[in-house]
Parts: C-alpha cells; sequence; structure tokens
C-alpha cells in the first residue's frame, strides 16, 4: 500500500493538554506504528478561540506576544498576555485573563468571577496604539456578560455562534453548572443576563437576547456587541487565522480529531464534529468533480479520540466520523486521568493505528471478493457447536 | 468486499463476565455495525478450566450437572456442582468450591482458606461411581496445596502448566498478593508451599517443587499429584473438550479475544495469547501450504479486547495480537467498571468494528497503490504551516 495521507487535526484537552500538545501525543503514537514510508503525517491543531488562541494566532502570523499582569476572574492578580499581529491588530483570548482554569476548583463561584481583567487587556492593546481587537472566546470561568468592558475600536469576538445570552438554551444554564453554579446560581445568573439583554438591547436598539454569540464565555459576546463588536463564528475565523479549510480541502485518507469528551454537544458544535464534517465534504467534492478525480478515489476517514464517551456520542457519525476510541487504558479517576492525558492519548494513537492497519490488512485482501458461500462453522467437533450459545454458518474459502 | 469472516473467542472477565458472556457481548457490538451480508459471526468463548469450566464442558459434551452443598473457602455452606459426562467420568472446577469469587473481599486471607470442598465435590463423585474425575483449576481463592483431597480415581487436572509450587515464580509469590495476602504471609505461604513440597515429594520418590502446574490453584495442582492425578495444561485439554483447535484451524479473517487485563501475564501463557499464536499459526499452516492456498489467502488478524491494558500488554503483539483496545470508555473506578462490563464490552466491540473498517476502507482503495510523491502538505498559507510546528510534506494524488 501506498503511504497513507494523515492529518492529526485535533482539539485541546480542557486544562489538560492544548491543541499543540495533542497534535504532537498523536503523531507519536502513530509513527510508534508507521514510518515515513508508511504514512505522511501533517499536523494541524484547531483552536477554537480558547485557551491558547492568542498564543497560536502569533505564532502562524508571526507577530509578538505581550505580557500583562491583570486581574484575574476572583480578582487576583494573573500573569496574562495578549499578541500584536501586523501593525495595529491585537489578538487576545479571554481565557488568558477570564478562564476557567484561573478559578480554583473551590471558588467555582460564577455568580462572583469577573471577566475584569479582558478589558484591562483590551484597553492595554488600545494604549498601544492598535485599531482592530480580535477576541477568542471560549474556555470562559465567568458569566457576568462581560460587563467590566470599555473602549472604541474595531472588535472581532471569535465564538460559538450557537451560543446565546438568554432563554431556555441560554449560557446561565448551558454552561453555568460546569463553571460551578449550583442550581439556585444558575437561576439568578440567567435573571441577570436577562436584566443586561434588556438593557443592553435598549441602548443598541435592537434584541441581543437571542443573537448568535451573545452567551460567548458567559455573555462576553453580548458585552462586546455592546461595544460595537461583531461576533464571528470560529469557523470562518479559523479559516482566516490558521487556514484550516485549506489543509481540510487536501486529499487525506486518514484524518485523527480529538478532545476532552465525545457527547451530544460534540455533534452540535464543536471543532471536532466540524472537521469531520468539512473532511469529508471535501472529499465529496473532489470525487464528484470533474478532471483528475472519480469514485475511485475514495472518502476521507475520519476518527476521533476522546477522553470519555458519552451520551449522543454517537450523532459524532452522523459527522463524518466514522470511528471513535477513549484514550482510557483502564479504570482511572478522572484526575488521575487529566494528569496523564498526553500519555495515554499517545497511546490511544498508536492502538487506533493498529486497529486500522488490521482493517487495512483485510480491505486489501484480493481474495476477499473470491469467497465462496458454503458454511464451515459446524467444524466437526459437536461440543464446539454446543459450547457456542449461537453458531452462525462461516464461508469457505474457494481453492 | 466479501463478508468478514469473524471468530469471537474471548476469555472470561474475572469476577464479572463469563466467556459466554463476553462472546454475547462482543457479537452484540459487531452486530451494531455490520450486519449479516457484511460479516459471518462465530462465537467461541474460551475457558481456561476456571470459574464455569464444568458448566461449559456439560454443556458441550451433553452431559449432566449434579448441584452439591460444600464447604466453601472461609468454611461457610456454598451451593457448588460438579457435572457427570458420557458414564463415569466427572468434571469440576475448583472455583466453584474455592474460588476467589467465594472469598468475600474483607476475608482475603490465603493463609486462612481452604480448599476443603474441592475434595467434598471429588468424593461426591466418586460416591456415584465415577472412575475418572477432570478437575478445572483457575480463579482459585485458595493457596493451601490443596491439602484437603483424599480418594482414589483417575484424576486430571487442567490446568496452566507454567505455575509451580516453589520458589521465585511459585505460586505464592506470583498469586498470592491478588488473593490479598500481605508480603508477610506471601513469605509464610512460600515457606509451607516448601514443606508440603518436601513432605510430597518424600511421598512420591520424585521432587515436585517445580513440577509443571504444580502451582495451579493455589498448589492444588501439587496436592493433586499426591492422589496420584496427571496435571494437563490447559490447551490441550481444551481441545479435546471444545474443540478449540478445530475452529482456530478455520480460515477466518478476524479474531476478537478478550480478557479482563492485558499485560505482560498475558502474553505469558492465558488464553487469549494462545487463541492468537494459533490463529496465525494455523493461518501461516494454509497459506505456505500446497493446493489450493497460497500467499493471496493472506494472514488472519487478531485482535484484542481488555478492561484495562497493563505494563508489558505490548507482548502480546509478539503472540499474533495485531492490536488491542481497552473497553472503558472514560474516567471510572475499578468497581463501577466491573459492574458495567457487559455494556462496555460491546461498546468497545463496536468502536473496534467501526475502526477496522475504516482501515478496510483505506486498503480496499487501488487508487493507493498510483499515488505520486510531489509534496503539497505547504498548502499555501504560511500561517497553516507555522501554525503547526512540524508540518510534513505530504504526497500529491496523481490525476
Amino acid at each position: 500500500m501506498a503511504p497513507l495521507r494523515i492529518l492529526v487535526a485535533p482539539s485541546g484537552f480542557k486544562e489538560s493538554l492544548g491543541p499543540e500538545d495533542a497534535a504532537a501525543c498523536i503523531e507519536q503514537g502513530i509513527r510508534r506504528v508507521a514510518g515515513p514510508s508508511e504514512a505522511f503525517v501533517c499536523k494541524m491543531p484547531v483552536h477554537d478561540g480558547g485557551e491558547g488562541f492568542c498564543r497560536a494566532v502569533v505564532s502562524a502570523h508571526r507577530g509578538r506576544l505581550v505580557h500583562a499582569d491583570v486581574t484575574g476572574p476572583v480578582r487576583q492578580p494573573v500573569a496574562s498576555h495578549y499578541g500584536i499581529i501586523g501593525d495595529t491588530t491585537a489578538v487576545l483570548d479571554m481565557a488568558a485573563a477570564a478562564g476557567l482554569r484561573l478559578v480554583p476548583r473551590d471558588g467555582r463561584d460564577p455568580t462572583r468571577t469577573t471577566s475584569y481583567g479582558v478589558g484591562q487587556l483590551m484597553k492595554l492593546a488600545l494604549d498601544q496604539g492598535c485599531s482592530k481587537i480580535i477576541v477568542g472566546c471560549g474556555d470562559s470561568g465567568t458569566t457576568d456578560a462581560g460587563a467590566a468592558q470599555t473602549g472604541e475600536v474595531v472588535i472581532e469576538a471569535v465564538c460559538n455562534t450557537s451560543n446565546l445570552l438568554c432563554g431556555d438554551r441560554g449560557v446561565a444554564r448551558v454552561y453555568g453548572p460546569q463553571k460551578g453554579a449550583t442550581p439556585a446560581q444558575v437561576e439568578l445568573l440567567s435573571q441577570a443576563m436577562d436584566s443586561f439583554s434588556r438593557a443592553a438591547s435598549l441602548s443598541l436598539g435592537r434584541d441581543i437576547s437571542q443573537a448568535p454569540g451573545s452567551g460567548a464565555s458567559g455573555g462576553l459576546g453580548a458585552g462586546l456587541l455592546v461595544l460595537g463588536a461583531s461576533l464571528r463564528g470560529r469557523t470562518a475565523a479559523i479559516d482566516e487565522y490558521f487556514g484550516l479549510g485549506k489543509v481540510l480541502a487536501q486529499p487525506w485518507d486518514l484524518v485523527f480529531t480529538a478532545e476532552g469528551s465525545l457527547d451530544a454537544q460534540s455533534a452540535a458544535g464543536k471543532m471536532t464534529s466540524e472537521v469531520a464534517r468539512r473532511a469529508t465534504t471535501a472529499t465529496r467534492k473532489r470525487t464528484s468533480g470533474g478532471g483528475g478525480g472519480g469514485r475511485a478515489r475514495g472518502t476521507t476517514q475520519v476518527v476521533a479520540l476522546a477522553g470519555s464517551i458519552g451520551d449522543g456520542a454517537e450523532r459524532m457519525y452522523g459527522t463524518g466520523v466514522s470511528a471513535y476510541a477513549s484514550i482510557l487504558d483502564g479504570p482511572l479517576t478522572l484526575e488521575d486521568a487529566m494528569a496523564r492525558t498526553g500519555e495515554l492519548l499517545t497511546g490511544a494513537a498508536e492502538r487506533t493505528m493498529r486497529m486500522v492497519l488490521v482493517g487495512a490488512a483485510l480491505g486489501a485482501r484480493a481474495d476477499l471478493g473470491r469467497v465462496a458461500t458454503a458454511p464451515i462453522c459446524q467444524v466437526g467437533m459437536p461440543s464446539a457447536a454446543a459450547a457456542s450459545s449461537s453458531v452462525v454458518a462461516v464461508t469457505q474459502m474457494s481453492a
């Protein structure tokens, strides 16, 4: 078989492994099985606007990183940073100033955490003469509708546009609990978002309670709307800043993606499903297009690795993912699993690659097309048949 | 592709799932992905002489099961059983009278547990007029060298012949800890085995301290030797009683095996490695033989599923296993994993089957043999290359 063309395009594993490290681990696992003559491996870490977004954009655009001390989400001093790309464009991720990781586990009370530091970073960028600010939204530890922001500038928020400020699927209800809110606090926060929405909608002259992305990063999206920001979907932004679309359009044989948890939410808008959808869409375009294409080329196969496989994960099959696996290698607490994520991911990538090669060996066997259908499983030992509660007929090979 | 010929040949998952149930779960997982026209599935639960051995032999040979109350390993009354096959052959597994499962978790002290009930079962079989007794050894909860046995009869012990009575790799040291022995108790038990060995060797006129199988089931093997038993390797016995060898000799495309824990011990003599070794040996015989064979037939691929993947599991690759996977789907305690073993195994079989089919789709692609080698991964977006810490050249497809 000619070398497999493999794209490694993982998201990060929240609070334990960034996308770059995840990609490196997966590559390492693949390389334990397939050398350069068996597989070409290209890494494309996938950022979603969350933690690490600023550093990744700076790296991709050869910009510079500016370190700054700001007020953290529990009002502690935090060593944060923003980036400058081109001459006057600043980029930051809200997680670097108000991310969940910066909220101590025993202090996760989103009725008290603040995104004040995000405003400070924006003000610092303005003081540097920046005329545009790109704000990555994701991995936030706050639910304060970005109430602390101020300034005048072109602002672009990179966010999950399916996150809404208010209502049954509003940010307080969907994300409050994972930030540490009790059910009562979820109600309180939900009411606070409603109040903020009414005031902001009045000032803006339009209803923002259900504006796409208004609920991003605990309502930071809505706060930025008040400042005149445009809320941009992550996919388009990631295409522009990282060239993800062009990479996914290449004729990959196999794409590895990954994230912390595969569940119903994953299929509904996380980057793993986006990667799968676009990798397989690109295939269909290539195979249905004229010229050098044609059906023989086959489709790109997408596999996903995850720390845990939760309810509704099977919906991933509808996005273009053909198979997924957990990275766990045995009974383990969440805490221990998070401490060993890198090692587990490397091992899982290796095991997955071996499993794929098992299939490749079977798929490559021309003789499987020449199999006769006479049953042979009744192998003459009555005991064998009896011990097996339901022995199904198996075909005999042709001579 | 013609239907895959799949053999499902798992061991049991100790203390949570027997081989029959394990096979049913794996079949169910496969069937979620591949229908009868895509795969023929044959189940062959693999017994190793441990728990369930008696019932399985009785079922395979259409014998009858005899229920009997005996003294359990902590001297409690235990509802046990033995079987009768043919006219005068009895079969029993020591685990049904003195298995680890019968020892409460808070009472696992192998300096006190007894295999007395095994002797009772043997005596009951003799009273029924049996002239031969087959004793399955495995999953024992005791380390008493079967000191309680008595009787006169042809005895065949089905055991792992690599288990020895004494020495550094003796039964007390290797298995004592997992039966609950403290380090001090391991020493005590080891000395007790030495004493028993000296006395027994004197009486038998030969040294049994290192006799193959003497250490089986906490030294029950040695105890049976004193009664004139022959200690028979599990593989030959399983072939005779279940026809495993004939089943494995069939031209399977894919074999699923499984066990509770894959580790260095697995490769050294557990039934999973035996299944893998023989399935792939059978392949080689078929492919190298004359007649209708030939290389095109390819090799049988063996995959293994396990509750946990421990140190040294990679040695399984040397036995014929091509790939393995954990059944875990996320962080979970051992207790919770054991309560959910069936469900987890079914899910893992499904995921494994999907992963194999990903590979099959890749392997079946004829165009992979027509790939040119001009690099294309530098896709024109400098950012894409920069964001990825090591972008490896990828080949472009020929037109």
